[in-house]
């Protein structure tokens, strides 16, 4: 009798864990993290609005990294930026961090043009240092997988703040 | 011996997946998800230009959703909004969505002022639907958990498509 009160319980929980949780006709989805697997320990901003806040209230300067989910440049470069512990450890100490799978309106953070991936620091004070370039004529502001030291680098650059006029 | 040379392979796996992976100091951190809570089974737009974006080309409605983590009102609507499966199922199937916890610069996301929560519905057209409002004289776009039938409501007037004028 007991064991049976306890197995109704059971079957009852199991019930109501389930009665309100939709699942779409395809089938349940893993949910997407706002990291996209660039960095799962970092805090990223949602918007470039978000990223500016932060950067401006924190003194820390912005990167923005541009990728798509299904290009194979950007999926090599994410294999050794999310792996590379000193890059996460100074963007997560040293740096506010955005990740873009949809272009903004603002034209500054695309000085050579929209393409993947593309790696933009932007200053406290607001500023787009489009100073800081990777090693492609073409595309200034990419980076292979075999860039990751020139990309730590650059990170330190712009950590160099620019003063505030202010 | 063949013991031993086990062991050594379990450590060696062990130290491999250790190895490369950054830990912040105050302790590891649960990723954030795009969803943050409101519907884990939903394809969230992560900015409002990728919202606008898919409303064009799905031709569906987009619902803006502005709200805070720490915020009691925000945390009372999610817990029925997220358990609701008639408002899930409507809003994968007929809408394009995105939350923000931070503003955008578009005032018309804002037409009575920037508070929390508040829901805004945007035609595939790209008009803000400033007429589809809740039950608050002083807060047109604020819903309670309590009104969460007039929010349904609401998405099927907002399902109404406005006529494109191209």
């Amino acid at each position: 009798m007991m064991k049976t009160s306890l197995s109704l319980l059971l079957v009852l929980v199991a019930v109501s864990f389930t009665f309100g949780k939709y699942t779409p006709k395809t089938g349940k989805r893993i949910p997407k993290t706002l990291s996209r697997g660039w960095g799962d320990q970092l805090l990223w901003a949602q918007t470039y609005e978000e990223g500016l806040y932060w950067a401006r209230s924190q003194n820390k300067p912005l990167m923005v990294l541009f990728h798509l989910e299904d290009c194979p440049h950007c999926l090599a470069l994410k294999k050794v930026f999310s792996g590379d512990d000193d890059i996460q450890r100074t963007l997560d100490e040293d740096f506010v961090v955005l990740n873009l799978v949809y272009e903004t309106t603002d034209k500054h953070l695309s000085p050579d043009g929209q393409y993947v991936p593309r790696i933009i620091f932007v200053d406290p004070t607001m500023t787009v240092r489009a100073d800081i370039t990777g090693r492609y004529g073409n595309r200034m502001y990419a980076y292979e997988p075999n860039d990751i030291k020139l990309l730590a680098s650059n990170m330190q650059l712009a950590k160099k703040l620019l003063k505030s006029e202010l």
